[in-house]
């Protein structure tokens, strides 16, 4: 395969002609990051406050929610391509995409454990996130452990 | 709505009119638990061995998997139903969605973090799992921390 955008050692596949399941994006992210250069990269228990906010469909969803210090956040990764099998991320040694958690990959679902801050009606405040504004929202959960 | 299968306190949304994104299957998780009245509430590091088998296609991904002990697998739980809001777990509270890790949920992509035992060409053995044999697989990432 002759793509120019790939970094030596990249290895790119033809994706599969055919998806299997739909998601629905169910909120928004907004982070203080317009660009995925200006994105930290990783979210920090001491970084800046990060809004999520939730459609009103789902809103009732959030019941009981305040109840939890920690959160799973998933979020689909809006800008990565989806074709790479081996990555060579910038002054690293090329690494398959599975040993990365590289946006990067067949399937752009990024897993963020964030700090919840607060919860207003259809918004919940939080620390930890690490991705750019505007970030569609696909899943909440409490951490593990937590309702178990 | 009029919908006999809620549990007391359970409220459904209409879904949305369309979906948003889409994913591929990339695999396929093998367990012991054929029906999901079999499942463990959760997966345990004493939990029996179980086999993650990767599509041909994506067999590339996994080069320096095994390096890692802890691999977070992302899957695709296809028996849930997407539209409950409000859900009452056997035994507990009603509680929304997003505070629990039930299998229902507007996107039902479930996460869980593993003990990895072995690789061997295109199949790991890991274990701490709780899902369903057959449950097809979305994405591999190592643990966080571990490649930043």
């Amino acid at each position: 395969m002759n793509d120019s955008n790939l970094r030596p050692g990249e290895v790119a596949v033809e994706l599969p002609p055919r998806t299997d399941a739909a998601i629905y994006f169910i909120g928004v992210i907004h982070t203080p990051w317009k660009t995925r250069r200006d994105c930290p990269k990783r979210g920090s228990a001491e970084g800046p406050l990060c809004t999520i906010t939730i459609d009103a469909r789902w809103q009732q969803a959030l019941a009981g929610i305040a109840n939890h210090k920690r959160v799973q956040v998933l979020y689909w990764m809006h800008q990565a391509r989806r074709d790479l099998v081996l990555q060579t991320p910038f002054e690293r040694p090329t690494m398959g995409t599975f040993a990365l958690r590289s946006p990067v990959r067949p399937n752009p679902i990024a897993s963020s454990m964030v700090d919840l801050v607060g919860v207003a009606g259809n918004t919940l405040q939080v620390r930890g996130l690490d991705c750019l504004d505007g970030t569609p929202l696909i899943d909440l959960k409490p951490e593990h452990g937590a309702d178990e």
